[in-house]
């Protein structure tokens, strides 16, 4: 059984199988663009896949990228924004101690990042989908898709939509890698799949030099001359590795993941002497809407407490609801604001009276009644001066018969996946726990720890794969070992 | 300058300066525990401390120990207690997936610790300091060192106290790590001072033989036959550390730490291949008492509303306020329940009124005096469903004036350590991020994840770090290499 960890020592590979100059552990999306710029700046590539094509979660996704500071479907959409919005937005949102540097290349390379798409064939239409937040069933081309319009980013920050969609309707995931994929196709490099990297080789004192894979069943060494870039995903799909790492992510029913989510390529990283940091994070969405007016309901908790403005972004909402107040909550409506929802979703309970409904649902006794009493009466006034919910949302709550659906994690749809990973430099090189470079070792996507965590916006991941990949890919040509 | 993740390839010493069966790295409790048990094995030690003289941070510290199950002085104080009551607790206390073999081993094997500290000279007296919770002033030698008296673990398992305190008045980690500092004295183990411990000695393909340490300004490579137990402390003194791994944690003003606590033992172990987890964990505590009057206050966050009951232990009143609830926190009290706290505390605020006092904190308007009206309907009966603190503590607060503590982080005490570090066996092996155990490799203390994170009741550090400090001094001992 292979060991990710253990990596191969040179002087015990007495022969190379195989020489390139870069190899690319993955063909995800930043497996896909590690490939385009590697290859684009000269370098001989061979990608290995373990699957049997490219794609991996990425093409499983919603297809949304993170992109701004005016890109020319943000500015066709008569959205303002500029690098410095995006930055201060993402630096508020993105947990308690961004990596600057990142966030800062992240925004000040965001318009030439969505040239690089439409070079490669990815196209956008021009057109903003106001409904919801998140992924359009349609084939427009931006969305909002993070708290950017909301409390309290919208005070930090000029909101403006940063979620870019390729141009198909529905999940745009698949079109996006296809087209990537096509473009690594027009390139030289080898692109292997079935193919599967079980360890990376180090010339002592730590330098890689190359990887140990398996190829028609039989062991390949693989020299690389200059440099490999794991970009082999996550860990989501590794029980033992959320257990030990992120076990609260295990409440969550839903893990966004290929197969090969496990884990491997972060460990191979580590055994080379990488750190892994962010390792308990994930992305956790709690979609409540669509429809929007679902947003007119007060979320709370075990307590009976409110603990965010509903008009927060998914991403949000399900960090808040499971990391803050322990997946326990419950989205309370009257018969006015009430709708079916489009997400299965459980009735928990109704009431003729809010305590009745408190009663049903098993809150104590009177915390129900209190917080709705409040919350009616600064929404009398379409206020909510405690948790800043819009006033386009906030209505008092008065029309029996009332009802609140079931959000906690048990009973419902919360999704995962993890945003712990290797610990980068801005042009992907991997780093030890002192700090320094590992010579010839890269990284990208989800085996780093990448822009977020916590503080997820639906499209960094793919954003940040494809940016950094890039990077990686760049950094790993040009090095000379 | 020293890189600790960086080992020494044994291929490149020449020659041994000093040979050895078992290093210890690190005379805290824990090095202290596993030298006395490596040398009671019959094994040759040598202890590199790096201060001066030892004690590490166990030698600040208030020196209790968390022991249960049924010691003698839990049976002379009149207390109930059972190895299977003490697990409860701990299961249901440690986080989201405590780590079951060790926490049952450590109960199982409690009352048999307990002897071996008596054994070693630690005295200690049969006497329950009942006035609070924590660290008593006297040399009482039992007292309540977590929430197994209060919601929710009171329900959980009959609550016993099991801090336990060497007999002296006041902080008792001096005298603690002094008796186990003169038992290692009487040992044949070879202490060195000022000694550093640089990295490791990895014999490939990862075998650990030995380390590479700083002894009177001169590199000396000491051979360790049969292991290296790594009981260096934690990181809470490494801000870059702390940055990368627990940025959360930079936020609390004490911390807990000799200076040794660098995470210089970490990351040597993670250099030779060891996984640390936890990483982002650590015990934050927010003292509200003494007097023990002040629980009768209420614990209230920047939206007005309380989130626990105020009797529960302190650390977890600090786990719940500072990664919950961004460290904002009022203690809202009457004149009836205010008395002057004996930690150093500011007044936030003050008013004639709840509207007033409200208004005094920036709370927004309504939010405190809802949550207030809640309470009182509730004490007036003595009870308080809503968060379930005991009877005892609850009293309608109705006296005028009303004030509120400062128990932000900004302004107020919050104390923490770090509780990541290497995962290992229950008995001390230090684990791969694939789960095998390295070679040779051994850690105890705050060097590794221990028993607790998050759920930290006072005692674990110490009580985990000779606990697990002895099975590793045991299983390094009798290890053929």
């Amino acid at each position: 059984m292979s060991k990710p960890s253990e990596p191969r020592d040179s002087r015990d590979v007495s022969r190379w199988d195989i020489e390139t100059d870069v190899v690319v552990v993955g063909l995800g999306c930043a497996g896909a663009a590690a490939t385009l710029e590697a290859t684009g700046a000269g370098a001989e590539v061979v990608v290995l896949e373990r699957a049997s094509g490219g794609g991996g979660t990425s093409a499983m996704s919603g297809g949304v990228i993170y992109l701004g500071g005016g890109t020319p479907i943000q500015r066709a959409c008569g959205f303002e924004d500029s690098p410095e919005e995006m930055f201060e937005y993402l630096m508020a949102s993105l947990g308690p101690r961004p990596d600057e540097a990142k966030v800062r290349a992240y925004c000040e390379g965001s318009v030439a990042h969505f040239d690089w798409f439409v070079e490669h064939g990815v196209r956008f239409k021009a057109a903003f989908y106001p409904h919801y937040s998140g992924e359009p069933p349609t084939d427009d081309g931006l969305v909002y898709s993070g708290t950017e319009n909301a409390y309290p980013y919208d005070e930090v920050a000029r909101p403006a939509p940063r979620g870019h969609v390729p141009q198909i309707e529905g999940k745009a995931g698949a079109l996006l890698m296809q087209t990537l994929l096509a473009a690594v196709e027009r390139t030289a490099a080898r692109v292997v799949t079935d193919g599967r990297c079980e360890t990376l080789v180090v010339d002592p004192p730590g330098a890689v030099v190359g990887v140990v894979a398996r190829l028609d069943g039989r062991e390949r060494v693989v020299r690389a001359r200059r440099g490999v870039v794991l970009a082999a995903g996550g860990f989501i799909n590794n029980r033992a590795m959320v257990e030990t790492y992120a076990p609260r992510l295990l409440r969550c029913k839903f893990r966004v993941g290929a197969e090969g989510d496990d884990g491997s390529g972060i460990r191979m990283g580590m055994g080379a002497g990488g750190a892994a940091i962010n390792m308990d994070m994930g992305s956790v969405s709690l979609p409540l809407i669509p429809p929007k007016k679902l947003q007119k309901g007060i979320l709370v908790n075990a307590h009976g407490q409110r603990f965010i403005n509903e008009d927060a972004y998914y991403g949000r909402l399900g960090e808040y609801a499971l990391l803050r107040h322990d997946g326990r909550a419950f989205l309370v409506l009257d018969n006015a604001t009430f709708e079916r929802p489009e997400v299965d979703r459980e009735v928990a309970g109704v009431g003729e009276t809010i305590e009745e409904l408190e009663r049903e649902l098993g809150l104590p006794e009177g915390s129900l009644q209190a917080t709705v009493a409040l919350y009616n009466r600064h929404a009398e006034r379409g206020e909510d001066p405690v948790f800043r919910k819009a006033r386009e949302w906030v209505v008092p709550l008065i029309e029996s018969p009332f009802g609140a659906l079931d959000c906690t994690t048990e009973n419902s749809l919360y999704a995962v996946f993890t945003l712990g990973g290797l610990r980068t430099t801005v042009d992907g090189e991997v780093l030890t726990p002192d700090g320094d470079v590992i010579p010839g070792l890269f990284a990208a996507g989800r085996t780093t720890a990448g822009l977020s965590a916590p503080g997820y916006s639906s499209g960094i991941s793919i954003g940040d794969g494809t940016f950094f990949g890039r990077r990686a890919g760049r950094r790993a040509a040009g090095r000379r070992s």
